[in-house]
């Protein structure tokens, strides 16, 4: 089963129709970044991206990311890629953007009106990424031009660019899975699909 | 100097008046949680937090915060703490509120407009948190009701909090430190203050 997802509760499938956002995740290292990269596909995921490539024979990503969707939903998917510049290139010759999350970028409220693209490959790096990179984005996005988590920057991009379509990305729901939590306000309640 | 704050590069200081935020970090386990722990304290001050207190005698945290605030700006803390019920305690008696961020939490969207206050402690746990946590926040609450990231998790909270009230907290400025971004649209420029 795919991905549905509902805005107010209502209506279905709008993130489809809005936008294919993709994550590309450069320089990751096999021990020092399990669990940030980790975090960065948890906060993918949650909010309705579609997949992540990373740049890296890093097994373990996509062995906990899949245990994940399992047991939770969706089709979320983690690829492991070997050449990130050509995965650039196919992407924009089919006619995608790609943007590039970093710190000394356009910050993000200033650029927002720019982004608009049915597909969207962004860039999140580990603490250096390659300098050719600056050119060979669309758009180089800061989340605010201080030093700060990319697992945050990535949570604010993907949050702001639904919510400046009007799409309400914390209420995606994910088709599939084993169970799912019942919000509750003062403990836990989970529930078998 | 203490921080200033634009929005809209023209009203400053209004964080200060909108909301006093401190984040409450429990279940830091020395090793294993350096970085992310790291990442939510550079999540929280980028977002304009006031400080972090952390449930823990690591203090290589406080170090590397340090050395951000310092040669970035600003007046953002992290406070080593031994007993983390007590500090919730002394910060209900002088009429603050908590929140405790958890995915088995009410949705964010649908509990926003309940959390206004002055004072506001977040608690973001570990992957354990102590059962009696959820009896004694004022609102338990989930950030999408899927598996996340606790990093994203803060972001999505405060970034929200601040933009309900009309606030941009991507505008933050801070006052000190040694330099400061340029935006750049393709590279990077740094320029000392």
């Amino acid at each position: 089963m795919g991905r549905t997802f509902t805005y107010e509760t209502y209506k279905v499938s709008e993130l489809f129709e809005f936008m294919r956002t993709v994550i590309l995740r450069l320089g990751h290292r096999v021990q020092r970044d399990q669990r940030i990269t980790t975090h960065v596909a948890l906060t993918a995921r949650a909010l309705g991206a579609e997949g992540m490539l990373l740049d890296s024979d890093d097994s373990g990503i996509e062995k906990s990311i899949n245990e994940v969707t399992q047991r939770w939903g969706g089709s979320f998917y983690v690829r492991r890629i070997t050449n990130w510049k050509n995965e650039i290139r196919n992407w924009k010759e089919s006619g995608g953007k790609v943007l590039h999350l970093t710190m000394y970028g356009v910050n993000l409220p200033d650029i927002i009106n720019e982004v608009v693209t049915e597909n969207l490959l962004i860039v999140v790096g580990a603490e250096k990424v390659p300098p050719e990179l600056y050119g060979l984005a669309d758009w180089n996005v800061a989340v605010g031009n201080q030093p700060h988590s990319e697992v945050a920057a990535l949570a604010l991009v993907l949050d702001r660019l639904a919510t400046y379509s009007g799409i309400e990305p914390l209420k995606t729901q994910f088709g599939g899975g084993e169970v799912e939590i019942v919000p509750n306000r003062r403990g836990k309640e989970v529930r078998e699909k």
